[in-house]
């Protein structure tokens, strides 16, 4: 017997509109590619995304054609969000940080139809807008006396002009939540790129759950700025939940710099910001050297990679900023774990809660999550026992678009790719990405900790682990290491440096002095290419 | 093209199976029937509600049987939440303030298979057993040793004798997530009672809605305590929620007084509270005359009948805790709207915040509402115009258990029943029943607040306004007056006394003095009642 609720599906178009129902008169700030500030209404967003959805409309498109974007944090990018999956197409959001190759790549895999980029990009889509071949339709997000005549792109329009004659009434259509509503290539380390497609149900899952307070707790009492890319991972969800909830919205667009971002802060009341790492670092730089205050901040979630310690600390103990460790991945929309204290640790000293808090965080109601060892078994969540971290969730990807790279699933498990501990409370820890874990006499060997232990030497600027085949344990660890300009660390001192501060078993059995460790366009490690140029490596004794 | 994205349904058994996982460690607290204080943890509400599903399989029951429950707020109407909805069959929460021969009504029209009981309410089922026609199976929820054996009930068995023997591991069944989950009977003042049979997909959204932050902000960090019955539309979805986020739960059992209401909330360190009105009134008695404070109550869900201004001053300046508006239905999962501030009454007056606290708050994400006319057209939301409330969403029912009363829904809307406005920032404010407002001259006039004129003069007690037919006007108002005891008023006085307090074609046409005016079980005002009383009353001059 079904129950007798209304049949509603779950629609981004809904989120839209709600907002300018409920929530008309909240802001959403912008700071533009041209410098200033842009400065309007969730009613107008509403308006303004049913001229991009009449706009769409009158191009021709079928049903679930994908629209893609080159572009910043602004208010046409929100703009897109609505219009584009309200009508039921899919936004694709390509990354301007990759090389133009790349993105033409990424287009022709997506068969995207229109390209709609800020005017930072006009110079990589004059350089590659032939080759991409299935684009129809080119606009450019400016007024529509900023366009250049001479550019040599096919038809292209600015978008105020593209959009100005139309209708600010649409009657959104209704159709199945699980119809794709945008996409986001991952930029996988080895091979190409591949694509999460999401759908409005998944989408609209993910921003309930975003909203709720051990999430990133959003009201219609936030002024929220999200740092983090619309164009990674459709900015971790936040413009949805956004609209959902009335929060006001600002938008740093390219202005990623410490000074501009802590000015945006302040001088639009932000109570809670969302970003990676190195862009806090920099703001900090920036009110440390000014010797600057937060006046409303309270919250910031930090995620993409690991949060140091040290910043947590200078959030916390200098700005009374509460830092939110967070955990996801293009796969999962992206939030896995959020890092919210439970009742238990409030009575706890500053140095315990420290402790919980350089942890990933705990599952998010709608992803489920398991370690596992070698075996495919569970493995207990005490703390200590590591295995590959496995997801499952109405967020979670069943496959890539197109199929790419087979069926990822183990069943129905998607594999992160993460090597990670859970404690007792749920609290899941990365040790490792499973790639780079070494596997040692059927041991596991973090290199992340093998790393900072070497990186902890007062003569190491930089320190990779990997594993090298051998003949008896499968794997043993080697550490290759860059020394500090001018500092000098032999072999045999630095292996000694790792007694007891690791197991025996643990310590890498050679140390290999290079010039350089090659790093990725994000400043990550490439132990695949270190592998290449240590290809020709012998282990000690074997 | 549809997204690519894990197809999981939304199952109610994922929350206890989530909560065991991620929130094992967090308590469960009930002061049970005997008076005592029970206690335990997520992971054993998970065995125990496990121990539940084994049992219920065993009776042989089919997908979908309805499961009867007439209890408290409790650890044991808890597992059984989770139990029978998880295993597909439906819970059906008894509303055991009803008169007898209505609880047999509905467990007959219900069909229900299985009845748990308190002990509380053994008495009445002793009365009415045989009259249940279609219950199999009786269950006494206490232990095998509190069982008379005397009882007269046929195979009436100890619900820990029941569920004793049963493991505790259980695989959940996998279905969709529109199945019907658990039912309500409205107790509607006409006609028989009529049912809204909730889904496992309405429960699971409504849940998240809860938790969100401008709902009843749920956290792990909270101690929550219903006492709003979980036989009062699912405690207005709390004991979800709270699974959903790991929060702790303390239930009240039947000790509603004021004393027991602030001991628990002090023993348990309860956060936030939710219930009606009356409650708090007895606990904030309980608390003057004993000069109480909180150390850990912050937040106050307030509903089912409009609160107070007083209650809300008391709680907020007294006490510091927040008082929220709630308005919902039976109908509607139950909540529709809370009274949670937007950013910009931030920096209000305490004057005029209380202004819009008074309101029954602004719709939350999920549930889309419009005022209408006579003629059906939509009315401004302008704070000022006044119509018909209408709903829907995918947790507002689409029609009512076995189709009674036809298809509620007026073009996908539900009619809530009430008449309301909406100001420009989307805050509802219920200004009457719809079959109270009476309707003159093609306006419409508040049945509450020509009573509330008349409650203000010293020598009236009670008012109740209603219509008249008019052969000019459709409608007139007149005001039915129960005098203070010794006090007098002459309906000339009274009519005087409207002047420049109202529209001179709202004040009524005639007093009419009674001893008293119907009440119903509830404590509201039964107006067809008073019409019956009144049915040879002349409108005069007419």
């Amino acid at each position: 017997m079904l129950g007798l609720m209304q049949n509603q599906q779950l629609l981004i178009s809904s989120l839209i509109e709600f907002a300018d129902r409920h929530h008309g008169e909240a802001e959403v700030v912008s700071r533009r590619v041209e410098g200033d500030i842009h400065r309007y209404t969730y009613k107008q967003v509403a308006q303004r995304s049913r001229k991009v959805a009449n706009a769409l409309d009158k191009l021709n498109l079928a049903f679930s054609d994908r629209v893609a974007t080159l572009a910043w944090n602004g208010y046409r990018h929100l703009e897109l969000y609505f219009g584009v999956s309200g009508t039921g197409r899919v936004l694709h959001t390509l990354n301007p940080r990759l090389h133009p190759d790349q993105i033409v790549w990424i287009a022709n895999h997506a068969e995207d139809q229109v390209l709609c980029f800020d005017m930072t990009f006009l110079p990589i889509i004059k350089a590659v807008h032939s080759r991409c071949t299935t684009i129809k339709h080119f606009i450019a997000l400016c007024d529509a006396d900023a366009l250049p005549t001479d550019t040599g792109i096919p038809g292209l329009r600015s978008y105020e002009e593209w959009i100005g004659l139309q209708s600010s009434e649409y009657a959104w259509p209704q159709f199945d939540e699980n119809s794709a509503s945008s996409m986001c290539y991952t930029s996988g380390t080895t091979g190409n790129p591949k694509a999460a497609l999401y759908s409005h149900r998944s989408t609209m899952l993910h921003a309930y759950a975003v909203a709720m307070p051990d999430v990133m707790c959003v009201s219609a009492r936030d002024s929220i700025l999200p740092v983090v890319p619309m164009f990674h991972v459709n900015a971790w969800g936040i413009p949805y939940t956004a609209a959902m909830t009335g929060a006001k919205l600002v938008f740093p667009g390219p202005a990623m710099d410490g000074k501009s971002i802590f000015d945006l802060i302040e001088s639009e009341k932000v109570t809670y910001a969302a970003g990676v790492p190195t862009v806090w670092q920099m703001m900090l730089s920036h009110m440390q050297s000014n010797n600057l205050r937060f006046s409303t901040l309270k919250r910031t979630v930090i995620g993409g990679s690991a949060c140091p310690p040290a910043m947590i600390t200078a959030f916390n103990d200098l700005y009374g900023v509460e830092v939110l460790h967070a955990w996801g991945m293009t796969e999962m929309s992206p939030l896995g774990t959020l890092c919210t204290l439970k009742n238990k640790h409030l009575e706890m000293s500053e140095e315990e809660k420290m402790k919980v808090r350089l942890k990933q965080g705990r599952g998010i109601f709608g992803v489920d999550m398991k370690i596992v060892g070698d075996d495919g078994k569970e493995l207990p969540w005490d703390g200590k026992a590591y295995g590959d971290l496995l997801v499952k969730g109405p967020w979670v990807i069943a496959e890539y678009y197109k199929g790419e790279a087979g069926s990822p699933l183990v069943d129905g498990w998607f594999p992160t790719g993460d090597v990670a501990t859970i404690d007792p409370d749920g609290y899941m820890q990365i040790t490792d990405r499973s790639k780079d874990v070494i596997k040692s006499g059927g041991e596991w060997i973090s290199s992340i900790d093998v790393e900072n232990i070497a990186m902890a030497h007062p003569a190491v600027a930089m320190a990779a682990c990997i594993g090298m085949k051998h003949p008896k344990w499968d794997e043993r660890p080697i550490i290759a290491v860059v020394k500090k300009p001018g500092a000098e660390v032999t072999r045999e001192e630095l292996i000694a440096f790792y007694e007891g501060k690791t197991a025996k078993w643990q310590i890498p059995d050679d140390v290999v002095f290079v010039d350089a460790i090659p790093l990725g366009a994000t400043g990550k490690m490439q132990k695949i290419k270190l592998r290449e140029v240590l290809r020709d490596y012998k282990l000690p004794g074997v």
